[in-house]
């Protein structure tokens, strides 16, 4: 893998951030806001923000990086297809309980729902993450899909996958923003207001820096296209003259770093549909 | 310009929804946050939304994806650099006085400065916008830059302006949730409080939702290759021999679309180090 110490730089960036953002969360919900319950009150409440970091955050942001991985990459790309599903279906698992509890709470509390920019944005990303895994399921596990089909859908599938990333930021951070007004009012608990800077405040401002941070290792990584895994199809059908050939016109541009964006190519002639499909975005 | 039609369907996707932010804000601040002025109250505040998602949104948004229109491509690089630059310049400005309108009405009003995470996170993006002009000036625009420093920040200089944008909707988001939360609270002015969905509510929901949908049609532009401004450099030095090899290797997968990756990757071997640097990310 080219530039392996890089990559590895951002992925252990990664997950130190991500691993952050859950311990700072769990904190938050610990220290400060009584724990976690199923009592149809503020510590049921509490299940959203730790499922939601947990699950939309922490889990989907290596979702998207998961074939990036030169460790998986000897496993086959079925498998690691399934893998990737698995994983975003039990993302989708958490992030239903992580909406149940705000639900069970709102009406225990006779708060309305679904009134916020927050919520508007939040439950959209889980509903359009809900119809990628059918989508997904449907096109790319199934073997009857016709391959134009499935890579019409792969650059849809995969930008996709990253608008639902940054909107589960834009919604946490919108998240972070009500939760801290609300709860740090004047003289609630006899805690100073959002506006004073309490400790509180202080620590969960910092959770939505990490967790910016986090999105933006996990987009470096997916921006990069070298970090691909490497397809397992490409055919050895180039004859030896064309080989030379192709080596010739490499070493007339050796000198510039151009070298291996025309290997790249060269490599990408012989891929199959569904390879092109798959290597066609990010 | 390949699937030029799908290019500007986005491109005046973009545009519709960018000016309906614009619109939205405008028709927020005026019909019910009583209109601009620069008068150290609510007024001088209005400019705050209203110039952030001018400059922020709407104008960053274009600024991202100007060289891809196909319209200035029979523009020289060096003039487009300088639009670029001033473009970037001027949404730095009316960032300034965006930020100075909140500053003042908070000294006025004994509000504290930078508490909130829309604060942090909007001020942070601002300051590395600014730094990405200052070493885009210094780098891009300065003749004696060495090349491989204008390569290897090139995809840093990308990158980082694509995540300015996605702080700058961020924070729009955030601000949203703040300032509905603070001007519609209980008995305020005779309105409904935020959780009853005034009609204010959802029109500034939904200008969030037209700012993450804008955002959504920019990402898209800016995420496909094939609609890069053509290379200026492309030297024409493959021999006839080499050329009819590349054919031939072309035509043995034509039955593929990855005829297209192959010619895009011929072509790439033979450009120069800035090329290369421009062209290596998204």
């Amino acid at each position: 893998m080219e530039n392996f110490r890089q990559f590895v730089g951002f992925l252990v960036g990664a997950a130190f951030l991500g691993t952050l953002s859950v311990v700072f969360v769990l904190v938050w919900v610990f220290h400060w806001r009584e724990g976690l319950a199923w009592d149809h009150g503020l510590r049921e409440f509490n299940w959203h923000p730790v499922l939601s970091t947990v699950g939309f955050i922490f889990m989907n942001g290596f979702g998207l990086i998961i074939y990036r991985l030169p460790w998986t990459w000897n496993i086959s790309k079925p498998l690691m297809k399934y893998i990737h599903a698995g994983l975003n279906i039990v993302i989708f698992v958490l992030m239903v309980i992580s909406l149940v509890a705000v639900f069970d709470f709102h009406n225990a509390k006779k708060i309305p729902n679904m009134y916020s920019l927050h919520s508007w944005v939040g439950l959209a990303a889980v509903i359009i993450h809900a119809l990628q895994i059918v989508l997904g399921l449907c096109i790319f596990l199934m073997p009857f899909t016709p391959m134009f089909i499935k890579t019409f859908y792969m650059s849809i599938h995969i930008f996709t996958g990253l608008l639902v990333f940054g909107m589960s930021i834009t919604a946490a951070e919108m998240g972070i923003t009500e939760k801290l007004i609300f709860s740090l009012r004047s003289g609630s608990n006899n805690t100073l207001p959002y506006s004073q800077s309490p400790p509180e405040a202080i620590l969960v401002n910092t959770l939505g820096i990490f967790i910016l941070l986090f999105g933006g290792c996990i987009l470096w990584i997916v921006k990069q296209p070298e970090w691909k895994r490497p397809s397992e199809h490409v055919k050895e059908n180039i004859g030896n003259e064309e080989r030379s050939i192709l080596n010739k016109t490499t070493e007339i541009s050796a000198e510039t770093s151009n070298e291996r964006v025309h290997e790249r190519g060269a490599g990408l002639t012989h891929l199959n549909l569904e390879d092109v499909g798959q290597r066609s975005t990010f």
